[in-house]
């Protein structure tokens, strides 16, 4: 029986925070999950297409739904800064600096070495130059949903802000259909970058392209004073005034809603991207992700970009997003690790548009990740809830992105990392020179 | 010139938070640190004794200050519960049958194999049969504060609670002085699992024999209620009254504290111990550590056992750490990494009583670690924040303490692994039958 590649003698887990069954084979053909079962009925493999994945579990591939790939340059470079500070003192003027199309192509796959080997198989990239970011995302052999940024006032690739929406419907025109793994979007950065005016644009654009909308949406406590419009009005009902709030809609960050908010969301099919770690960093917040769930909207998980993070290993995201959950109500229960699983998996696809994405199932794409068990750390294994509470981006030995094997062993095979590292060497170098040229705030001594 | 170990090329920290410095050399000898220099000034290097540590970053090793090893192997049995359901209904039943001394001293050194491979080189330890974990901890090579337990109910290796100060008062007769890396201490479980008499003699049992006194203090909001003392009083009022805060006093949590006890424990010169991600996993709330900072008390960093966390990874726990304690007042200046670092290596290593450990300096134990600077994570790396908001345990290549090489290319040199993994199998199946025979509980579907 041909097949594409056999993963033989794996576990897998019977549900997210499952148990585990042990010895079973994937069989992947043409890119997508073609059979599995017990080893007992394991097909005869083709040669040179079989992995031995002995004390190895088998997970779908993470979904990073929200993401600057090529912020990785600027990681670490402001770090404990109240947001407007670090924004706007830091790294607006190091992205004016420093973002152009050879930083965006080279940042972004020094992102794609890190996700693929923390298991990260899909992402949602926002940022600029995104047909740069898109071709590191296919060359990375990742799969993902690269959108463009809008903003109103002059980006790194939109030099003229009145050709923000127009050019982010150039970068659709080039890459709708021209990838399989990569798949074009539209980014408006947030309600106070963007007027009415352009988000409707922004939005009708992405509508009329079949393509998702994402929006950065009630970050901090600060975003509501910063909308201009009707007074009393919060940044998620702005955008349901403006038309914008639907199933094509992404709300990323979603941390400040009332309860009106939620019913609005819940009510027009919006979905929702959580960044737990960043909201700490920047202190916006916590998000009401238990009541989001609670009233059917669908929730993905984000790293946002590893300046306010630092890091890029959805592990890491998912214990906070499970652990943080339970501050508020001050209840052990308020968020389970199964469910946080499904956020980084399945719902997350779900939320970026990709729903056949973040499963292990016969028809869906190979896109998986295999965890040695084999550690201090992961024993015992009583249930895949460790997954959330234990397990780490470094725990990955193999990732799989559409049938095609890009790390094994640790071993990246489908980027020449040593070729990242020189030609992002001279970046960090001019990043490291502006930094220190620029006065540094005072950090209070405590 | 002699020396027992010498490593050259390495980098190191200018200070913690602070920028590295380049190919410098730390030389070694009968267990300490002998000299510190730029590779030009290098001794000639004895053969056989020489790590060349170019691309990695030297840092002291971390501090894990409040543990309980042997609950390894109840990671992961009981997720996502509130605390006196977690507690009562799954941890003490699973104690009560599965801890004895072969349990113990097994899963302290699944414990110490765990927090060796994440850069932990010392640890304090609470829990019973500690001359099982002072032997197993002694056995894996680390240095460790070993505390045993105190409760005024039947305990594993204490079965007649009249009985509780004494059983301790000869673990330390026994273990006082034996070792060079192992201090024995005193534990007593918390305000109100211990009578204010047994308290009292805890206490005075550690001050004359010159060991260290460990308590759970005001974890939860649920505590105040269960002290049967003065009403009005709080945990930390309560230890006050009955003369046991002051310097030899180590509270572990203190999560729930009002100015008053605030002032207490400053005045005191009682030290502290956050455990960030317990706190979280357990819906316990957010400790105060910027104010006690600032009022000069000393705090530490701790895993919790890993049950209720479920990694023994310091750095997790420094990140989390650092990110947490901008969330009360949406301040993400409130606690700079450098701060944190600080808390995880000097300062954690004087609260548990070792205030010559965890520092790269001349005449200090030499307890080390090397990071493989030279992965996707930590590249580009501006500063020693990413120490906190970036790099992880897997990140540690070398552990070294007290002198001896303990881990190398993450191979662990002091424990046989296999040995551990094939000794705790059958504990853990043990455990995996017992929970599959108890009622479990409903999680809430949300």
């Amino acid at each position: 029986m041909a097949n594409d590649l056999l993963i033989t003698n794996c576990s897998l887990l019977s549900e997210p925070g499952g148990v585990i069954g042990h010895r079973s084979f994937v069989e992947i053909g043409a890119g997508r999950i073609t059979a599995i079962g017990p080893m007992s009925s394991s097909p005869e493999p083709a040669k040179d297409t079989v992995i031995d994945a002995a004390g190895k579990l088998l997970l779908p591939g993470l979904v990073n739904a929200h993401n600057h790939c090529a912020m990785t340059l600027f990681r670490g470079l402001a770090d404990d800064l109240e947001l407007a500070t670090w924004l706007k003192e830091h790294i607006f003027p190091a992205e004016a600096a420093h973002v152009n199309p050879e930083m965006v192509y080279w940042c972004t796959l020094l992102a794609a070495a890190e996700m693929i080997r923390s298991g990260t198989t899909t992402v949602a990239d926002g940022y600029f130059f995104s047909g740069q970011a898109a071709r590191a995302l296919h060359d990375a052999g990742m799969r993902a949903v690269v959108a463009h940024g809008i903003v109103d006032f002059p980006a790194p690739s939109v030099p003229d802000p009145s050709k923000n929406v127009t050019t982010v419907a150039a970068f659709l025109d080039q890459w709708l259909g021209r990838s399989p793994r990569i798949t074009p979007a539209v980014f408006a950065h947030a309600p106070y970058t963007c007027s009415p005016q352009t988000l409707r644009r922004a939005k009708e654009l992405a509508d009329q392209q079949g393509a998702r909308f994402f929006i950065h949406l009630a970050e901090t406590q600060a975003e509501q004073a910063l909308i201009i419009d009707p007074q009393g009005s919060t940044p998620v009902r702005h955008l349901a005034e403006l038309g914008i709030l639907d199933e094509n809609c992404v709300c990323v960050h979603a941390v400040w809603l009332d309860d009106y908010d939620l019913d609005l969301l819940a009510d027009s099919g919006a979905a929702v991207v959580a960044c737990p770690h960043s909201n700490l960093k920047l202190a916006a917040g916590i998000a009401r992700i238990p009541d989001l769930l609670g009233r059917g909207i669908s929730v993905g998980i984000g790293t946002d970009g590893c300046a306010s993070n630092n890091s890029l290993d959805m592990f890491r995201e998912m214990d906070l997003l499970a652990k943080i959950m339970k501050l508020r109500p001050l209840d052990a229960t308020a968020l389970p690790a199964s469910a946080v699983l499904r956020c980084g998996t399945t719902e997350g696809a779900r939320v970026i548009g990709l729903a056949e994405v973040g499963t292990v199932a016969v028809g869906a794409p190979a896109d998986l990740i295999m965890l040695d068990q084999r550690s201090p750390h992961l024993t015992p294994f009583y249930s895949g809830d460790l997954l959330v509470y234990a397990a780490a981006g470094s725990d990955v030995t193999t990732t799989i992105i559409d049938g095609t094997v890009v790390m094994h062993d640790r071993q990246i095979l489908s980027i020449d990392l040593a070729k990242v590292y020189r030609q992002v060497a001279p970046l960090s170098e001019g990043v490291r020179r502006f930094a220190a040229h620029r006065p540094k705030p005072a950090v209070p001594v405590r």
